[in-house]
């Protein structure tokens, strides 16, 4: 086990209509000046968008709306602007991990006099990290991302083909976790989500260190309340308990803890990025599609016993033999992803070519630094064009 | 799934020789004035006590050092003394659980002119919660307890046989986490933190709120780590891992994460503070020899199907019966505590007569709510006073 540091500030509020006694003093303990962040029309047709408003009222609000999936840079030059120009004191972020990810960068950027680009191209890194950051507070309306309660952001650059990862120092100061506001999630977003929850567990889980079993026993049980509760919330939308297990286990996959003592960084996300980058897809469908590919190739004399575990552990397969087990498990994920009625091969989201596979390839391993230890296991070049390729079609999996 | 608030700010400096780079800095950033609180002489027979000065060169140090195990409102009436005599900023806790525990109550006797035992004797609600309360650093020698990153003190009154929780409004503020400081923990104190660790994780697991699969995941995975760990520190004192998952596994057990969603108290705890209380046993041995014991009497049709899912997924007992793998699991819980060479009856720790046993399950009941839902099933006075007399011996399990 690694050395670690784990330090996590944010108010957790989970649970049943908390914003309408809560949340007003909940922004209002930060200032008067309100910079409300939200996306398309959504939250206006839900009733949230009055809520809202309502529980705001007596503050200043400012209002940026129109922040897309994969939320674009324009998002926060706008945002931005906007908060220097209203002497913005919080943010209140209302939407999924789109809303919210655009909504910290901005909260960053309101003290920066450059580009908004530069806090994002190097990570945050270098200007980002040194900056002060106005507190956020959010009401999340989708599972997935993690964002609610770590201080991530992924924001797209259509001009450059770019979708890069940024940190900023802090967390949100306050989430209101309302699994009821996730009732109207559609059955594609949902499954979409419950694999994004599940790929960052399993980013984390397969990884080099040794002897993590703290943070690997509750991946497992995390993993197996996610592939047992997002069947139940596609089939039913409004089943309370559902929506409660996907959103606590999109903010606890994800909020720093079950990395602890971890060595390395991800593999599928960064090869999934450039998916979405190139061709504008449904972050967590990409995963679905890439993940039990990466696990074949992963898969080794070196890697088999972790993953006879995770067959044992968080699937259930009984055989006495790890190889057995561990390829039962690849299949298993197979099914599950395919069991939320999302595309399971590239070809099934429209991406019929593989022209621009070499350039995503060599911009994915290098973010990922995926050939010098990045991830679980190196891959080259070379090996990331043939997993965009083995991604075509279900060839190796029984479908 | 219920509702639930979860904020926990405490700043976690997790592995090897921390202290001699940051503590200063984690002390110093609140103030020149330090309480240094210890127990007895081992850390100055370790070095610790060395490395700990050289940290804190150019601070005001003032010393507490005697706190005992089962900490007396005597040593928090003392550090109240000289808290407020040398102004101090900031209090240095180095120790187990029970130096941890009255430096917190220290922290806000501070701001309090009456007597130390007001703050303990209401469990810190009347009085204490509306107190400040000084930052507490803490350097932990023993993984057990889990006070390194929650708000809780659980405080002793030897004239009133009491022995009592007390919560303050913060977790202590920084927590250096270095399992090399608890290879020369004895077998003794490394079983019974082991089970103390355990007894948390069942207390929180045995809940009557319902569809909490996200926390009894990460319930059952932190349970197969100790189980798995506790047997190797206790055969090699000095092996990384094992001292590393088990502390880890102290802080995560009971820092509040666990318990999101959870509907009621505990109910093994209550019971066992009065065997301390009135004997003055070690506080985890006593919860190794009641646990099984309260799993018997929890046992019933209502509750087979939870006993059931803890004996297949953290002992992993496969059989097709509820009831049979229920039974199993409870032997296999006092299989594991009896591994640990600790005694397993309450004879077993020189508890003989029974003249108490009233007294103190009337304590237990009324303290814990045990007759009205305060725990996972109700248990009368009566019920407890059984419970005490099955300890007695091993009579139920085959030993």
């Amino acid at each position: 086990m690694e050395d670690f540091r784990f330090v996590n500030k944010t108010d957790i509020r989970f649970g049943k209509n908390h914003i309408d006694a809560e949340l007003h003093d909940a922004v209002a303990q930060f200032g008067q000046n309100v910079l409300l962040t939200y996306g398309g029309g959504s939250i206006k047709r839900s009733g949230l968008y009055e809520r809202v408003m309502k529980a705001l009222e007596g503050l200043n609000v400012t209002e940026l709306d129109g922040i897309e999936p994969n939320p674009k840079i324009d998002s926060v030059r706008e945002g931005q602007r906007l908060a220097k120009e209203n002497d913005i004191d919080v943010i209140l972020a209302v939407g999924g991990g789109s809303v919210i990810d655009a909504s910290k960068v901005i909260a960053s950027a309101k003290f920066y006099d450059g580009d908004a680009w530069d806090l994002v191209a190097d990570h945050g890194v270098k200007y980002r990290s040194k900056l002060d950051q106005l507190p956020v507070v959010d009401i999340l309306t989708l599972a997935a991302t993690g964002t609610e309660m770590n201080p991530g952001s992924v924001i797209s650059n259509p001009e450059l083909n770019a979708k890069i990862g940024t940190y900023g120092p802090n967390t949100p100061a306050v989430s209101f976790l309302d699994p009821q506001l996730t009732y109207s999630v559609s059955k594609w977003q949902t499954a979409a989500g419950s694999i994004d929850i599940f790929s960052h567990l399993t980013e984390q889980y397969f990884d080099r260190a040794e002897n993590t079993d703290i943070s690997d026993g509750m991946i497992e049980g995390m993993m197996r309340a996610v592939i047992k509760w997002a069947p139940v919330a596609l089939a039913t939308p409004d089943n309370y308990d559902a929506r409660a297990n996907l959103m606590w286990a999109s903010t606890m996959a994800l909020n720093g803890l079950v990395r602890s003592g971890n060595v390395n960084g991800w593999t599928v996300h960064p090869i999934e990025h450039e998916l979405s980058a190139f061709y504008d897809i449904t972050h967590g469908v990409g995963l679905g599609i890439l993940t039990p590919r990466w696990m074949k190739r992963a898969l080794s004399a070196a890697t088999v016993a972790k993953f006879a575990r995770f067959g044992r552990n968080v699937w259930d397969i009984q055989d006495a033999d790890d190889q057995v087990v561990a390829e039962k498990a690849i299949q298993a994920t197979y099914d599950w992803v395919k069991s939320l009625e999302v595309p399971t091969t590239l070809q099934g989201v429209d991406i019929n070519d593989e022209t621009n596979f070499r350039a995503m390839a060599e911009s994915a391993v290098e973010i990922g630094g995926l050939d010098h230890e990045g991830g679980y296991v190196n891959l080259t070049v070379d090996d990331v064009v043939a997993l965009y390729q083995a991604s075509m079609t279900t060839d190796g999996f029984e479908d």
